[in-house]
């Protein structure tokens, strides 16, 4: 930073004392630490404050602070993002805005199945006081202890209930923003229907802090289902299983919460590094899907749901084996073998990771001529291929040879294979950035794969609504 | 007009004949009167031309003729929404652009779940092309069978199916627009999950035509239910109907597709108007709620799921009397009776319109104080109220006093009981226009209502994507 430019910021930092109270103003080395790195330690940023405020009046403060001073704002949830969205650069110029202190929720309602939280409120904490209301709040990922609502919203989250019940977007239906020139959008609105103009809250949705800072926000709740229940079925390929899953929805309609592909390989990798985890086939099948209902009859309707589709697949050649968890603890067990999926590969080592969506229709496609591409490329290369097939998304993740050093295999050939699957997603109508977002890890990517018409649309968005460009920059749009 | 803008208009008119076509340009009156005019008759306009473009390309270039010549543009669909906003207005300078030739369905991938149209397709061809596939196409309301999908997503209509498959919007995963520049946008993406950045979707869907032109769209398909149900209860209040809201979203979960509300003055009109449609309980209720399920298994499954409902209702003294539909002959005549309301009304003579919505939980409470605030000002007034209550949606409609002239007691009574309503609805934290979008009716009153913030963000929005001004003028934002 230039001398001038220190001191505006020293007296941005100064002025934000005044306004939220010096102990929430971090500076020293020791306190800022964990909010520079992101929890993987892959970015690391400087910032010349930690603005911790208390409530949405001490966000506008500081917005408006930021205004005065030309000083750039990372807004930041949990710190568990994926793409680095949430670390600041390495300027030290840019203050990172942390809604940890935004953790009330501010009213529940039953008869309107609506919940309305701060963003600073950690997600297992929605999902407990929904269940304590007996009511269900869907959004579910591996991050829900640490993760909070704001940064869910900011990027759009996925995770494992989308099949039925949407991304964060779908379960979100109003919003509080404060917005870039400080002001404060008062959007929380608890409404089914509302057709009195342009969707604001989709737009903030998914910016990823770049056209304001969310404050709060209306969640969805839905009924508690009176059951839950698992099923394996085992079959050859990712085709088969496209089939499989038209036959489930005949079956299942609604009832449909889960349909997870996993290949052998990833299944060997976990039987491998975690060997407690039985496999659950007799005999090797080149695919499994694992079927979740959710059903608000009870267990046994459910159990009866899935031994009539699995009669009929297995009649009709679809699928070559299937289990139907029996209780609970067996249901839990079915879900561990895909939950470990994640943790064996990093057992196994670093490797290539894509969080991609295609078509539905176009998943085997898509696997079979991606593969061979890889193959092809790279001889010997083990596909680490799984994740939530009824969207269509996969997490398409490229291990290292067996015996393999797989630090030097990613300098080598992390490049040319994100190129093999980017361009392979592309051809098939699909996107690079499922469930994650863009952060600062995929922009050129993104940038690479849009239209020109439609950057310039998101940068026409972007400039009418933060036209200082203080909103997170270098995120989502260079 | 000028003679220099009437000469630019000229200019354009004839520029377009050579771009699309001279026998699809339209300027004579008697050709262009059905455009011109809504079809209720409430709006009157004038056009320099109507345009019919054959496809996207012939839509981008009148739309850069129409920046060449500064010549706003309305678009056009099937001409049937409620509240002006594809009607021109009368200075007889701007064109309509109807998209009625753009009807071709560009696909329909049944493992995707996914159907692909052009904004032209009339909705009803879109649900019939979907039964065709074994798919459900579940955007349905009273136009159908004339208006198009393009002004549906522009409007982002609502309807009976609400409750269990969302709005438009949800029911849109990707679109075609062309912009305000006349360039293509390509947004047609079938994807579940998708996180590359800003949601621009989402901003045209429901703007009106105000941010530029719908062409096509990817629209999420359903698998077709196995049954349908419907069922009627009576019960004394609206407030009985939320508690009984709830538990019947306990026992159907997500089958649950219909809970609509119609109070027992409703059904006397029906009564009154339409006597072979026969009162369904031996005694007068307050109020009766029709309910639908969609079951995957069977009709006796949902009879039976309804059956234990009613029972548990029953006993638990939350509905006095109900009544499962015994066949599909049955089920239609209860949505009869659902359906014949809005005719029952007009009937009965012109009444005041309104299309609001409420939190759920809201809905008692709104009913009660604003029955009593308009019995206060208008002694006799009787209140047609009916509507989808299991999305907070009430079609509130006032009716004058009985023998009262309609027409008189519109003139005199409408603007104060507008104000009784929607100050009211805004109260409760409400929509003043839950399905039919603002289009020119309701601009000022959604101006009035909302905060100077959202108001300006909008703008903002406009001004960015629109800096002419020539994207349907006068709708939405003034």
């Amino acid at each position: 930073m230039t001398d001038s430019a220190n001191a505006s910021h020293q007296a941005f930092v100064a002025a934000c004392r005044d306004a939220i109270g010096a102990a929430h103003v971090l500076t020293d080395a020791h306190d800022t630490a964990s909010y520079l790195t992101d929890w993987r330690g892959r970015y690391n940023g400087a910032a010349c404050a930690v603005l911790r405020p208390a409530n949405t009046q001490e966000v506008a403060s500081v917005v408006r602070l930021a205004v005065e001073h030309r000083v750039a704002l990372v807004p930041q949830g949990g710190n568990t993002g994926l793409a680095g969205g949430a670390t600041p650069d390495t300027s030290g110029a840019q203050a990172v805005v942390s809604l940890g202190r935004l953790n009330r929720v501010r009213a529940l309602d039953p008869h309107n199945n609506t919940i309305t939280v701060e963003a600073g409120v950690i997600l297992a904490d929605v999902q407990t006081r929904a269940q304590e209301a007996d009511r269900l709040f869907p959004l579910s990922l591996a991050a829900e202890g640490s993760c909070t609502i704001g940064g869910n919203l900011a990027t759009n989250a996925g995770g494992t209930g989308v099949l039925r019940y949407g991304n964060a977007r779908e379960l979100c239906l109003g919003l509080e923003v404060v917005t870039p020139q400080g002001e404060i959008w008062d959007g929380l609105r608890g409404l089914r229907k509302d057709n009195t103009g342009y969707d604001l809250r989709d737009l903030f949705i998914g910016a990823e802090g770049t056209l304001g800072i969310i404050t709060a926000a209306v969640m969805k709740l839905h009924p508690q289902p009176a059951a839950r229940v698992t099923a394996l079925a085992a079959l050859e390929s990712p085709h088969a299983a496209l089939d499989f899953l038209s036959l489930t929805q005949r079956f299942t309609g609604p009832l449909l919460t889960g349909f997870e592909l996993m290949s052998e390989f990833c299944l060997r990798l976990v039987g491998k590094h975690f060997p407690q985890l039985r496999y659950p086939f007799d005999a090797p099948h080149g695919q499994i899907v694992l079927l979740e209902l959710s059903d608000s009859e009870s267990e046994a309707h459910a159990r009866a749901i899935f031994e009539r589709l699995m009669e009929t697949a297995l009649d009709e050649g679809l699928v070559a084996d299937a289990v139907v968890a029996e209780n609970l603890a067996q249901s839990r067990a079915f879900w561990d073998l895909r939950e470990h999926i994640p943790l064996a590969q990093a057992e196994e080592g670093l490797n290539i990771k894509h969080d991609i969506a295609v078509p539905i229709s176009r998943i085997g496609a898509f696997i079979d001529e991606t593969d061979a591409a890889i193959a092809l490329a790279i001889p010997g290369v083990r596909m680490v291929t799984f994740g939530h097939l009824g969207d269509g998304n996969l997490h398409y993740n490229v291990q290292a040879p067996e015996g393999g050093d797989a630090r030097a295999f990613l300098a080598q050939h992390q490049t040319p294979i994100n190129r093999i699957v980017y361009d392979s997603v592309h051809k098939h109508g699909g996107s690079i950035s499922a469930e994650h977002g863009l952060g600062q890890l995929k922009i050129d990517e993104a940038a690479h794969y849009k239209s020109p018409v439609e950057v310039r649309l998101m940068q026409a968005v972007k400039a009418a609504l933060d036209p200082l460009g203080l909103m997170n920059p270098g995120k989502v749009l260079r």
